[in-house]
């Protein structure tokens, strides 16, 4: 689940754990304000110093991590603290918000399903007063979409300030979790014919699956969600109240997702009743027809027994028609034990109850 | 469950999420104030600036969203801040209340049943200093009785402004989910005789669908208690203190409905154990109807197979009466069996326990 | 449950919901003070605008609801606000606990048993500065001690003032959970033989009544410790500091009585499980039985038969003692199984553990 | 388990409910201060009224309840608040501290394990400015240490106040606590071993018995938390801040009990699961046995049944190896079906999984 | 679990419990500052009230507890509060953070996995204006990496207070936590499979300790992470604003361990059901089985009992081909049975169904 990388145990505070098999950093900058869009490459942690001074918006977009010096150089160009350096590169990590002196870090994670395994990249946040950086383990592209829009011009994002721009992909990130929750829901829903149909022990390992990934993506998602909570509370100078108005919806949507998480696990819970409850129905009617043969045809059997010792002197033996009169005795018991199991409804599927009174409740 | 119509992933905050199949919008305007009562449908947005000028109160309702263009005419008309018309068309959400410079938000959910579904309709208010504007998806017909009531010009409701107005529409809403959660809590109480007399497995099939519901509506009901707290607890200029103290008893009221729902719920946690015991007690019948043919039985036949062998010498077969004196044998031998098991317990239902006791508790 | 009488939906605030089926109101007026006592019958609702004047203590008892305009004249005499009216005559409710401009309100519910029903009668309190006007639906008498104690001037209650005798009454109304909690807490402990040695479904149908009753009455007494704690908390004119610390002592009582039901609830569900447990054991007794017997003689049966078979050559059947020796091969083969069977500990019930070390704990 | 001894219902609050068979009161006063120690029983309530303006620390030991007038002479002395008179002799009640005018009232309840039930006696403590009156129900003998303590003049105890000494006393009964929270939790691990060897009913009985024990020491433990709790947060006068942190030790101790408490529940829970499991494995390897048995012999028994028939035409009686031939058709039978039941693992018990991993944790 | 070893109950507070086999204290004192580093072995106590004037940071680290008069000396020493001593040798405790006047107190516990217990040692520090005091029970080696950070100058450790190193402890210890519940959510992840292809009770019984195990960690993980949040909270002269912002990184660890602690102990009531569920499954299986031989084999051999029987007059036996239109008979009964169990699903293991569905989720 997690695989963390922890640094080794007792190793100065500081250490940056960078991610094993982390590729080695792609820096995109993105500079912007109402007139126009700046965008470049940049190799040279030096440039980012200067970058750093300038009255636009300014956008840093650190993908891979794979090279700790060139982090390292990040960091200082920008003035983070090692701690917030630290969390950058810590892959995974509860999504939080932290408040620097000169700085804002906010750890967000979101979900994507890669066949039946739910995964949660992480995307950490650093917030300055006019620039944003982000830091990704590897190539992600959760936000092209934001950058076509800050190149085109598109809607509000080119007047606003570094803020607004980290809001939007946070938002971006949180949508994303909304299809997961949605496809893992379905998926149960289709569960619950198969439950009645086919009721093998495969149902409910699936079950159990689609549970663990519901408890994965609770498990980021509520972190998530206490984190915009925070932000949105918390005195600070780099997200303006005009923002955060904007990040309580966002905060909205994965309380959302939260609860349909919530009661698709309650969902999981009830199928794996119904399908237990649908196995011990079927072992039911099994034994029941198990009891039906042996209860009928063992006095049967016996009776059979009886005639067929060899005793020399078995009075019934000699009448002409004790055979047939044997007979009828047999037939006699088969009859009545049939019709009293039947009696206590236990030969046949009973009918299901009628449950009539499923229409529309009346008004009080 | 929410088949929710989010906009596409990452695109611009603002984007209005118009549920697609939602008819084009129908536009009442009710104006009132203690002198009487002006009601027109509105075509053009234009004319929707200057009526929010207006002395009296007004009373925007907005049937069906299926246009942009005029939503957003609509917004303009009023100021309404970008994230609030967001908030407005977007359906299905979480109740809420949320608070802007201009106006105040509240999304608010009722519960209709709809043959055995549990629909749950939303409306979004928006409240401002002299006027009320009702975003609805489609015409539900929620509101016909409150607009009677201004016609009519009973009751308080001429004398108030947008907040009262809001007010009694929200109860009216709220008052909606009683019935509801009654329905759903009699259909359990009628289950619990079912359970006893037919233990089919859709008896636990409707339990776990009853369950569903109530799931449903307690989803929609916990945050529609929570919003209307915070609409208490809010300092909003938009709802005066006088207007509080009836929205105080709407919060009681769905309060008293959750708490219904809730142990409805638990109800139906027994039910289905009862089920699941009540199946178990029967087969365990069946298991000691089995036991007792099978112990009975098999040794007897056993007997008799001993005396159908065809050995040469065996004297039993010989002696005149050794015929009688083995099914006189076998007699004793299935009495005595019978009496055993009796007396374990095992042949027979055992009478219910008596529980004499339940009388009135003595005073201590 | 709860047979609520609401009003007609969408109907207007301040609507009164009278429950059907309540008499006509007998209002009782007691007035006191240290000096004396005056009690008398009023029917005019003239009388009490007078009535609310006075300089002693007031109390006025309305019993029944049946007629609303004498309900409403009882508000306008005293300036009750709508919602509190609305509030007097609405049955059932949750406690709580409202403060109004002029007067605070105050519902309270105490449990009755009637058979194995749990009646939540409910009373609602007017508190104003030198009166208390309680609304009963009907007569229930809960109060007839305390109007003894006025009249006779016991203890400190005709020196107080109107909160006192609220606190008073609300006090005697929470003293009769416990008896009921009690009750339902005897009857599940003794279910506790009936399990072991009546293992019958009725039982675990009696557990869950009970279950139900305990969630009935948790369902009110957990709002009555709410309300009486937001009594406390409020910073209310309506009732003084001295009367509050009697006040917390009636919140200690009911908070022992929440918890005395919730150990109850938890009781309840072991003994659920005590019981499934139970029937599960039986049954595996009975299977143990029908194994033995079925394990014992299919086997030898199959020998028999193989010596009854008419093939022309069987040499077994010719020898002298043929027949003896098979019967002693039987013989080994029964015992060898048995004694195979009780090695496993499949026959026999096993003695109960011994559990000896139910001493003292040793001091550490 | 709460022989409650409530006041009869609706009697006017201030009535003292003496618990019934509690002995006439013994009270000792020990009055202290750094020079020395003064010890005398004390008979006349009129002594106790100059005792209480004395400079030294003064501690009242009330033992036995069963005098009224004498209780009611004692709170009269000391200008015992009603209220806090009535709480004194109340028995049980949940721990608690209450803050008065003029005293602060603790309940403190311990544990003591008597046989197999779990006893709470409880004392309550008032807590003056420089007195301390302990109420007990009979004589425990809780407080012999600490009183030999102060005659001794061991430790701080001579140099401080009343409420150092009603600290000391909170603290024995503390850590009467743990003994019997360890016990149960010992009993809980012994039956780990007797679940595996032999699953009786008794077992889960006894289970439920513990369980049911540890629920009683956590529904008092848990209030006796709280009510220190609330006694480092409130603002005293009778508790200085010196004490405080000596009491937050006390607050430490109960916590980790609760704890110990709560995990010992969840084993609990634990044990009943695999008491429940182990016997269903059981039940399964005697059916597994039956199967067999039946499954092999039953065919068999019908291959001899058939040429046991006496048709007069049939061809396989007569070949002279026609009687080993069917035998051996038999054995092929048995053998396969055998081989068939092994491979499926139906024969024969499994051998344990082996969980090799078991070693340390690898160093990330 | 907790073989706590409280002082006797009663005794004085203040009272030392040393752990019983602890060894004598090894008490080596570190002194550093950005200069240099001394350090060496203290053996006479009078040198520690010196060594606390001293201006550089002073770390003394007691290793064993088992000699009382040298603690109380190291005690007075550094004018350590009764309580906190008592709390630096009281083992084990839960994780806390206190206040004193003179120094602040910490209690951390760390995890460490012996074999397949889970054992934690505990750590209590004193963290004064310039010292740092750390108890520990018996040498266990976690602050190695740390002395040899200090002896080498690494990071910015030579440079901070007594608080940075305090800090970089607890760090230590918390980073401990995580390999172990990392190994215990490894075993529940291999035990998956085993559950499937060996289901024996050995699994149940090895899932309930990994689960002990994780409530052992949870209940140190806990209020680790509570203790933690509180020295953030905390108004304390002794930890630096600096310093917290890292420790608020530490507290991000925990509450991540805690987390992950919390979903394997979901995912192991999930492998207990599974296991639960599969043996019942087999058990039907087995059923099944043993249903088709009996329900088969039954009713044939009592049609050849049928015709075994020695009755003069049986017309059947006579003709020709009787035997063989019997024997005919019979195969179309068994054929026929075989048929009406294979169309109810009751022969051959139903395939797995077909979970096609589990593509990547449309976007929406």
């Amino acid at each position: 689940m997690f695989s963390k990388n922890n640094p080794k145990i007792g190793s100065r505070p500081g250490t940056l754990a960078i991610p094993p098999g982390s590729p080695p950093p792609k820096i995109t900058v993105v500079q912007y304000d109402e007139a126009g869009v700046d965008r470049r490459e940049v190799n040279d942690p030096a440039e980012l110093r200067e970058i750093r001074g300038a009255e636009r918006v300014t956008w840093v977009d650190v993908q891979g991590l794979g090279d700790e010096p060139l982090i390292r150089a990040i960091g200082q160009a920008f003035d983070l603290h090692p701690v917030a350096l630290e969390n950058a590169v810590n892959v995974p990590q509860r999504a939080k918000s932290e408040l620097y002196e000169q700085h804002q870090l906010a750890i967000a994670r979101t979900a994507v399903l890669d066949g039946s395994v739910v995964r949660t990249p992480q995307v950490c946040f650093i917030i300055g007063p006019r620039y944003l950086i982000t830091f990704q383990e590897r190539y992600f592209g959760f936000f092209d979409p934001v950058r076509e829009r800050i190149q085109a011009g598109l809607g509000a994002i080119r007047n606003e300030g570094a803020d607004y721009l980290a809001y939007a992909m946070i938002d971006a990130m949180v949508d994303r979790y909304y299809p997961v929750a949605q496809h893992l829901s379905d998926r149960l829903e289709e569960l619950q014919d198969i439950i009645v149909d086919q009721p093998h022990p495969d149902v409910l390992a699936r079950i159990h699956v689609l549970r663990r990934q519901l408890v994965v993506l609770r498990r980021i998602g509520w972190p998530q969600r206490e984190a915009i909570n925070s932000m949105l509370r918390e005195q600070t100078p780099f997200f303006s109240d005009r923002v955060k108005v904007f990040l309580r919806d966002t905060h909205d949507h994965i309380a959302q997702i939260v609860e349909l998480i919530d009661s698709s696990r309650e969902m999981a819970s009830d199928l794996a009743e119904a399908y237990l409850s649908n196995v011990s129905h079927r072992t039911n009617e099994i034994m029941k027809v198990l009891t039906l043969m042996a209860s009928i045809f063992i006095p049967l059997t016996f009776v059979a027994g009886i005639y067929g010792m060899n005793f020399e002197h078995m009075p019934e033996l000699h009448p002409r028609h004790g055979y047939f009169l044997v007979l009828g005795v047999m037939s006699v018991l088969a009859i009545g034990m049939t019709v009293f199991f039947r009696r206590r409804g236990w030969i046949g599927v009973p009918p299901p109850p009628d449950f009539e009174s499923d229409d529309e409740p009346k008004d009080p």
